[in-house]
């Protein structure tokens, strides 16, 4: 490109040529979760590496700084001011920490992870601790400089990483508030369901059988099989291309729902990456807007919609298609089973009631964790007492079940944990939006006219790309600001009505 | 790399970083023929496209040049001098042809090739014409670019693309002997087995059964499923990457043979990858000797091996295993159906005797195209009137199964097609030169010792890699520079004796 060339088509040009090469990233990323067999992992392990000092060189170009500077002086429209905005973001995060931090930091996460992974099961929290401790100490530098960079606190700068925007003040009032509600709900909600009989279904259900039930469901919630595949891994995932989405989920025999709801949760997060804006696809503008909006698409398909007594209507005739007749699928049952609350340890397996006492416990301690407030040796005391607190489990000794369950801390990705529950919020606001607009939305759901939600979260979420900041995306969509009551209104009509 | 590092080294290094760039091109072209929805194509080949940009800039940069005339001088082991000769001749490839000439080249193949896709089952030779004069044109202007560089004829020097060292002289003294001897012996093979009774095999035959059976045939082979996959595309392939090696297939219900010989022989492409030498995998010297060498395991595995009479018997259990116990699936039944003999106008679906016919008759056309001497128009009388000679059959007007047939031409790959007689003649030679060092070679195939044959490839050509010129590689393991009396002494043994 000569240099006569504006700075915006420059930059404009560079993250195309990022575009390109992330997609044979992200292709080798879903191969090796779903198809590399044990011995093929050392050589994937060293391309992606070469990979990605490649596409880090490029990210830190020198170059790139001048010509942010430069197209600020440019004539652009909106929407390409808005993507030089999302480049200078990028930038900012590659270039924000020394080469040197970042190398450490991926070397203490892959030995915490790789160790983690046997200590776990070992129940090993003093193994773990040592690593951990390193783990923690490159991220509270990392922490350091982001904050310094920003100006914000060393949480919000972590947790600029997935959410920008977000804040702990903000977050503070959020989980504070449901702090109060949340432990008598699930009480009620517990006391309710005891008294209401529920039929469990008699496997074992075939995998093939699952396999197809899974991908009729994705085609009655929308998903293009011309643009995406359905695979298996161990740990589902949504991951592939915006062109090509490459879902994964797992089954197991003696059970169908976790791997049916698991897989409806990842077609809500390929739905959004399916819609992204198309002629833009190569540009930062067009990226998912956050974690917790990706977040909030994966569990309007799974929460809002897939759990709605309407949508197990429409499941029920498929799960008998691939199962056979049983007195467990009748529509009403199968909608019980796919609602049960129960307080547990593990979060992954934790209903849409209990969740948020899992995040926010996670917060509690990460927070002072990241701050310098705590130090790693107090968090077995604090997770048991905030179990206990929130959802009256005594955790005490089990570290494999309370601090350890998640591979976040291993791998450093402090700050993600909120983003889970303030994407269930926003699908419980998007859904209150429907609502409004089409106050027959759940005639329209149990009829299976599902295109009007379809194209709300076109219109509003999807297409929108990273064009508005999450703010502006929020009340564009739903006429307000993160508005946690209409979490708390859903919970309250689908469990205690 | 400073600069007072070795310039061995620092080119070792670029060869590396070459490596894991392929790394995830060869596993994303694996994924594009065996997973890739349709919608991902445009995505895929313009990643691929960027990809393969990048890696031309790291093949063309000017350092290179000095660096391999600085390493011819420092004092080199003499397999860092055997990877330097095939660093050089990466070199010379990559930078032979002006970057102009290339794209045209690009585009002027991918026009035809496309075209020739619904060009073909209409039949239609002159809409063909009209872009393969064009593929023709380019790929003489490569041809005569790449013989003042080499000081070959044009021909040789478009060979040498696949198969280095091999020379027209060569070929014109190979073939010039079986064209002598082939016909007669095709006449002589279809007499004899007229008179043999053979039972048909009786479908259909499920797919997975099928897959069953190609897996445990693999397994038979020794092909190392933790660091490699069977799959099924469209064109059998052997894809991937050595320390993770793609094989596919296809299955058609109605018939088991061809996919099960197909899998054989893409498991001797397999096994070859899977046992080039470890250490040196992301350097030149380690790649795969050539194009024919490559076929001569494919064929040691489908013709020598796979199609034996005592590996008949080993495959015979299997087959009962995956299909039921048919009269077909009697050992010497099974034999024959895979070694029928039978002229016909398609060259994939030939038998390993009329081969070499369709082989000849491609060599005899695209030889005279390249150096100028016929044109695109003379073809169809030409490819008549060498059928007619070399197999007997009347071709006119059937343009589809005649010069349309392969997707060699559209795609300009002139000088590809000796290597698959090349890599027959290889194999016979090297089952000869066995038969030398082991006499009992062929009771041990009977007895199912198949690790003889293993250790002997294994030594003799997989561990070599590209150490050696091939004509070194074939003196090392077989004693004497390729000789076709072993295919022809071959072919007697099997369907005359």
């Amino acid at each position: 490109m000569s240099p006569s060339t504006p700075a915006y088509d420059q930059l404009a040009s560079t993250f195309r040529r990022l575009h390109h090469l992330q997609h044979l990233q992200s292709i080798a990323y879903w191969d090796q979760a779903a198809n590399m067999p044990a011995h093929g992992s050392e050589a994937r392990g060293a391309a992606l590496a070469e990979m990605a000092a490649l596409m880090h060189r490029m990210r830190t170009d020198p170059r790139l700084s001048d010509d942010l500077k430069r197209a600020e002086q440019e004539p652009l429209t909106d929407l390409q001011r808005a993507n030089l905005r999302e480049m200078r973001r990028d930038w900012l995060r590659s270039n924000a920490l020394p080469e040197s931090l970042v190398q450490r930091s991926q070397l203490a996460t892959s030995r915490c992870e790789h160790a983690w992974r046997t200590q776990r099961p070992a129940n090993d929290w003093k193994g773990f601790l040592e690593n951990f401790r390193e783990v923690l100490a490159t991220a509270r530098e990392e922490a350091a400089l982001l904050s310094a960079q920003s100006g914000s606190s060393r949480y919000d700068a972590m947790m600029d990483r997935f959410e920008p925007g977000m804040t702990c003040a903000e977050l503070d009032r959020i989980f504070g508030e449901v702090r109060q509600w949340l432990p008598g709900m699930i009480q009620r909600v517990v006391e309710r369901q005891s008294h209401e009989p529920v039929i469990a279904a008699v496997g074992p259900f075939a995998v093939d059988a699952q396999r197809a039930l899974c991908e009729k469901a994705m085609r009655l919630l929308g998903f293009d099989f011309d643009g995406g595949r359905l695979d298996v891994s161990t740990h589902p995932f949504c991951g592939g291309v915006p062109e090509d989405v490459r879902l994964t989920t797992r089954f197991r025999e003696n059970e169908f729902l976790v791997s049916l709801l698991g897989t409806i949760h990842e077609t809500g997060h390929g739905r959004y990456e399916q819609n992204r804006p198309r002629e833009l696809l190569a540009q930062p503008v067009s990226q998912a807007r956050s974690m917790a909006i990706h977040e909030s698409q994966s569990l309007s398909f799974e929460m809002q919609l897939g759990s709605h007594p309407g949508f197990a209507g429409l499941l029920a005739p498929l799960v008998r298609e691939a199962f056979g007749d049983q007195p467990a699928f009748a529509p009403d049952n199968l909608h019980r089973l796919m609602t049960r609350v129960k307080p547990g340890h593990i979060r992954v397996d934790a209903d849409e009631v209990t969740y948020p006492a899992h995040i926010i416990l996670r917060y509690e301690i990460e927070r002072p964790l990241i701050e310098g407030d705590i130090e790693p040796e107090d968090v077995p005391a604090l997770w048991d007492a905030k179990m206990q607190e929130l959802l009256g489990i005594d955790t005490r000794g089990n570290h494999k079940d309370g601090p350890m369950q998640d591979v976040h801390w291993p791998e450093a990705l402090f700050g993600y944990f909120p983003c889970y529950s303030l994407g269930a919020m926003y699908a419980a606001q998007w859904f209150a939006a429907m609502r409004r607009q089409m106050p027959d939305l759940d005639e329209r759901i149990t009829r299976g006219e599902l295109g009007a939600v379809f194209d709300w979260l076109k219109a509003n979420i999807w297409e929108a790309g990273s064009r508005f900041t999450t703010d502006e995306l929020v009340r564009r969509a739903s006429g307000e600001p993160l508005n946690p009551a209409h979490f708390k209104a859903h919970l309250e009509r689908r469990y205690l009505a």
